[in-house]
């Protein structure tokens, strides 16, 4: 396999939620909480379009939404019809030019896109359509779409974004505003969750229909999940009702592990389950597969904390919080020209002395990407008196990047694409270390027939990747991404062996 | 005892964090990281004053302390010394003007203050300097203590600090800048907590000294905790060393007991003691106290969690996270005009209905203080469903207000203060509420020999509250306040009874 | 013809300046400077696009260039080639979409425009060019020729950028950056300015070339003045030097006369000749056309003054400045909800009262408009104690709209459309009123062959106006526009008439 | 007399424009307006203090009046009376520190001032007053006025201020405000002016009272300009109506010449004579002392211009702008790195070339301060073609700074101070040099009684200059200042002598 990632654009690997309203006087407020609820899934800019029937309304910006949806703003977003997105992006020009939804006026109309995943053929597509007189505004792989809908043949909008679609590849949990329609389209393999809810009507407004990311919107909202938006379906929200278009044949499910594991938030319920109740049983398994002998169990918090209770429960080794979160921490953060000793680490989390001090710890988290944040949580543990530091994680090796929409680091950056188990666990300076095997996460989750994307885990992606001509480059110019490569999969994951440092 | 409470002005009930530098060249970096770890002591403003040996530079800003002291503003603190205040208060346009650390030129030099704490007889000591033709151009009580060191006719600064705190009477542990020095003084009671620490000497940098409200700042910073700076000690920093100056004849000491039951972070050492070792035994009594068969033990997060942890194991019912707070709330949070049930607290929290239904809960806090929030959530945890909720609060209740630097409601706000337990619980709609005993509340924080003020438990004030003439007031004018009201001392703080809802 | 102009979007008027630099170290930094000569051709927005051989560099914003473009902003447009674009433009929110330079990335590669001018038949291109699938961002009719360009078959951006001009109709003088050329273009008619300008090569730069809306921007950076970029001529500037391309035929010249009567600055050498020589001219040809006894000569500062003093030097009459200018105005200023008699002008303008007092006043102005200006001007002198007051404009009465870059009303608007000198004097309020006749107007300007658009005073276009259908509209939906309207051309306007209020 | 002026401090020398209103329910909307018309006596900081009867409410700001009174500002402003400052400020942090109106809330109750002027021995009373126990928070010698409000014995607060005016020595037009009261007074000699003015009562207002630093602020407004505020007066407006008190014997009136000079606007009527009638008067007379052959007059806009009308109508030799002035410039501008000839003068001013070229050229100027500009526009006219460049000066040369309350350099840095006209002229480099003199400059302004100060134009100062210790300084530590140096009065300012450059 090649090592030389083109595709690893920036703008191309993003992490997103979106939530859609219908039929609602306050919908651009009730996009607003939705985002709020969301805001796990990317807090770097936010956006909203809502439509008073006539005019699309939109308001994006960098920050997070609470900061940038300010009444001011709001009352600046009319209409019973709006749109939202939140979106983790690298900083810079292009982060806002790339927020999200995109909104265009075209040849079918006034439309905003709000896009959760990755088309892993949009740079093709791009060149094509550019070839062809478009012009793009964005580095977005979800203007190709906007594109294709204005070149389709098709006379309304479902037939010509059913077009569009059929021609991307890749993952997309996609909603579409017009001035009074809201499309929810997931893609044929489900990739990202989507799910619809719905508000019961009150003396002030009538039923209104809601599509989030996650099913933690409606419980802010006090709404009702209804369903998940099925993969290949398009859901088409308007005045005479709620329409189901299933606008491609059906393809093997793949849903996302990793919302299970880390990305999803625990009080959701994603792909038909319960995220804590996944978690909890990735602490007991990861208890039963890597046991040890020691005095406490703590979590990295947040993330961390499921599946230490999980193995804490199954161990009967006392749970304690020994590392305490700082508070929260924006983005301007400076750093002190002179070192501190762990200052990165210092920032988010500092130990509990008195409850680490001559303890034999076992430390629980949920991933280790590159390796250098475990490693110093594993020094400041120690420092903090720790007689033993065992590390247990709550998935399998990391060793190949998602293209599929979560930002990961490129394969050569992930700790585990090159190095053992044992290596990694003398890198950390722990005294053991244990992750959870495939086929136990598999189980945890509870997929019986291999509907979930395990591609991080394994190497082997379920979509061609698209063949690349590297923009500035001469030659041959073209590098193989991804390819089905099947050579991954380390053994080490199929059984559950807990590693040691060794003396 | 009279109702009305004159003394109640929302500026004179602040909490606050102080934090101090002597001999770094990166001063003001210092400070801020300092106040970055203090930050759950007060979020609404910060503010550092550095000296560069011959002026002070100053930055105060409404906001949280990451947002203030971007590189560019603390490019602007130049200097080996600094002390910095962030604090929580009220918004509004008097807010900033409130602002501390306070910046002075007199007759004594520039000086700087930073304050936490609240001075009692501040209203009074405002009125005779005005009448004396003083000029006030803040609202803060602290502002009183610099007109004092103006008028003192000691010949250097730290006679007149002295001769200043001599003629107030409260709290304050103190942070005061002048050009060449870093003075930290301690009320003679102790109230707040104030601690020295050391940063060892290194290539680019001799040693330098540090104060702060707690010791998580040092911890951040790597520095090294030398111990608190001592009720009625005034310690002077400067180039000729430090020196430790008695400025006050001892009297009885008043911790605030309020810092180890919901206040200071868990992993600061606050009067000598470990604060989650105090939470955690919290949690411990209170199962002991309060017994009750159950299926889960659910933590309100943050604050509640070691309680929780404490709980689960001394009752050996598991814990679990049934309660998963939302992202970050920033201050600018608007409301749907449109009413949803819990709204206040859905925002702050969503309950894990998979883990909560069907169950018993125990639901552990740290406090409760007008009861509607504890109502909401427990209506929350029902309607996830909960087949019964048993609210356990790790500590006494909450009769009386602070007057010592914690801003707390009126004493009519207090639900505790003219409910029995039974009608509290029955307000919340809970199964059964158990409060931690005032004896017991003692021992877990070790306080074995009368130290701590527990005021807010009992209504008995350690000093005299000044009488006050209503400003805006005519005719006799005065209002007695707190006046060691001895009336109070509720008996079911003293022996614990769970009390619980009638049918 | 029709009264309703269905043409008449805010958006597709405006008054422009640019300034494009090729060849200096600090290209960003003379665009400004540039820019801010030009500044009176429109004060609302402004752009500069740079590049530095390889990216552009963009940034674009609301409020006047000073504002605009600060150290810091400056500091991010690097390279050696750069465009700016100046601004008059209606508020609102799509008037920072519309903001120019346009910068897109497409398959001709990274262009850059900045347009002064306004296309006659962009709205009908736009229609053709949605329906074949383009996306366009903006209002703006530039943007047509940047959509053109994209599907052209030329094989590079000089054949691409011939095709697409050959396609619009109407004035353009545009500039074109690409990473490492700068194109400057003008319509083959010549309506709006547009010069080359050379700064000599020094030690630290080699020889820049530069290119302006008016000579004054050259004065500014020490330039040299080298000649009107010709009417249907593209100067393409690149490494290779300078090179010129005929890119369409011959066709009459059409010079904005308006640019020498109000629009140009004074100082500046427009087509040709000396703007302040026109406008004194104008002032004396006044003085033969229009003679009064009276005592004192004022002009409307600032724009006035030129023809005042033309007209005191032709007559003899005493110079004086009886009106006074307030302070600079920006853009938010309040009214006062109290009505201030002639409080909008009072804003501007304050007359001295011991100069005009018991005064005959010859009021000089360059335009009258709407006509409600000048009333309130003539109102204020009065009641500052004139006894008699004479109006003179230096042009002759303003009866049409232009649709080739002058935003001005709409004809009904226009006083001078529907009212004769005799009714216009009455209501004005004035005793006498002469306009310039159009005969001297054009020997003012050295007019000798017909060169000059003169259609604002004659109704005459140049240019076929394109059908336009109403998009909104109804019924047949097209409108006529202008449509070589040869019925207007007012008799008074050729031979000079004063006109006296009747009593 | 000495060299070194210990007194220049920055703050201490500013001019300012004050405004007041009594009795309008828009008072904040009035003031604003009013000082709008004042911007010329400062336009670097604005403020706005209004009183709703009960509470003042302020706004102040760094920048221009109707950048800082926006809308959403002035609503914030509730009240019928209010009074407005407008200050020339040096840039820096302490710039808003002493932006007025001041504020403050003390035993005389709350009080806000805006004054225009320079007290002379502020910073001997500072000391004192920090010497007993005051607490500064400016760096403005105003704040010692409201100290000594402070400290008076006076029950009220018209006896307070006159207590506190008795004390301090120099120039003060002075408005104060309670929130009921509105007080405008003026020291004894009378430096600044300062106008009473009136709004006639509509069907919404009652009768309102203005004050204002000049009477175009009255015309702006359409109100009656009543009578000057005497010196020594000081004028309180009430409900109870309005009252003269004369709170100091009479002094030598010392009107400050400048006014006429430069610094009133010309449309203003100061110490009852029209400024425009000063400055016309000034030209002529400047054609009569300094008569040349030339070809035509050129005023250096914009305050050049009506000496240049006044020479020219005097001299018979034509007028013409043959200086054209640039866009307004903002604070921000960035100088270009690149070396521009004449730069800073060229971002002001651009001559006309076809004006100037091959023509003997009499230029028209107000004052030369450090001969820089001058020197450069000598220059500019030059480059532009010009035969002979004849300087003319409205006023004598300045020799001495102002200590009353106009900015001036130091003396070191006036070069008519330490070089003869032949060495200026020789220094511009110009043909002739022609200064009005003295006697001709109190002609012109109408002072036949010797009523104004022109200590600027003599040296010879009205009043006592306070002995400073100089702060930091050290050795004996007095430096005389000033001193009533009689040494001045150079004789060529009593005698009209053109100067020609030596060949």
């Amino acid at each position: 396999m090649t090592e030389k990632i083109a595709y690893a654009d920036d703008h191309f690997h993003d992490e997103c939620g979106v939530f859609g309203v219908f039929g609602h006087a306050e919908a651009a407020n009730l996009a607003y909480l939705g985002l709020y609820a969301l805001q796990h899934r990317g807090q770097e800019s936010a956006g909203i379009v809502s439509s008073d029937g006539g005019e699309l309304h939109a308001h994006r910006a960098m920050g997070e939404v609470e900061e940038i949806f300010i009444p001011s703003v709001l009352a600046q977003l009319p209409g019973d019809l709006a749109i939202g997105h939140t979106r983790y992006s690298t900083a810079g020009d292009k982060a806002l030019l790339n927020a999200q939804p995109i909104m265009v006026d075209c040849n079918k109309g006034k439309i905003a896109l709000g896009h959760n995943g990755n088309l892993t053929n949009a740079a093709e597509w791009r060149r094509k359509l550019e070839h062809r007189g478009s012009i793009f505004q964005t580095n977005s792989d979800t203007e190709v779409i906007v594109h294709l809908i204005a070149r389709s043949q098709a006379r309304n909008l479902s037939g010509a974004l059913g077009d569009a679609l059929n021609q991307v590849e890749g993952a997309y949990s996609l909603l579409v505003l017009t001035p009074d329609e809201l499309y929810a389209v997931r893609d044929p393999r489900g990739f990202r969750p989507l799910v619809l809810g719905r508000l019961a009507a009150t003396e002030t407004a009538g039923e209104t229909w809601l599509v989030a990311s996650e099913t933690c919107a409606f419980d802010l909202l006090n709404a009702q999940y209804v369903r998940e938006i099925e993969p290949g379906e398009m859901v088409r929200i308007s005045k005479s009702g709620i329409e189901s278009i299933h606008f491609a044949p059906e393809k093997p499910r793949q849903h996302c592990i990793f919302e299970h594991v880390y990305f999803a938030r625990p009080d959701s319920t994603v792909f038909g389950k319960s995220v804590n109740a996944s978690r909890e049983a990735l602490g007991r398994v990861l208890a039963r597969e890597h046991p040890v002998e020691a005095d406490i169990v703590v979590p990295v918090p947040d993330s961390g904390v499921p599946a230490a209770v999980g193995y804490a429960l199954e161990s009967g080794i006392p749970f304690h919080l020994g590392l305490i979160r700082n508070h929260y921490i924006g983005r301007t953060f400076i750093e002190p020209s002179q070192a501190i000793r762990n200052f990165g680490v210092k920032l988010k989390l500092n130990p509990v002395r008195g409850l680490i001090e001559g303890k034999r710890v076992i430390l629980v988290d949920d991933s280790i990407v590159r390796g250098t944040t475990s490693r110093k949580i594993v020094r400041m543990v120690r420092e903090a008196g720790a007689k033993e530091v065992h590390v247990r994680i709550s998935c399998p090796p990391t060793i190949s990047p998602c293209y599929y929409g979560v930002d990961t680091p490129t394969k050569e950056e992930l700790i585990a694409s090159s190095n053992t188990p044992e290596e990694i666990c003398r890198y950390l300076g722990a005294d053991s270390l244990g992750y959870v095997s495939l086929p136990a996460l598999r189980q945890a989750v509870g997929d019986a027939d291999g509907a979930f994307c395990t591609a991080c885990y394994t190497g082997v992606y379920p979509t061609d990747l698209v063949q690349l001509e590297v923009r500035e480059g001469s030659g041959n110019g073209t590098l193989g991404i991804g390819m089905r490569d099947t050579s991954g999969g380390l053994p080490q994951t199929e059984r559950p062996v807990t590693v040691e440092r060794e003396v």
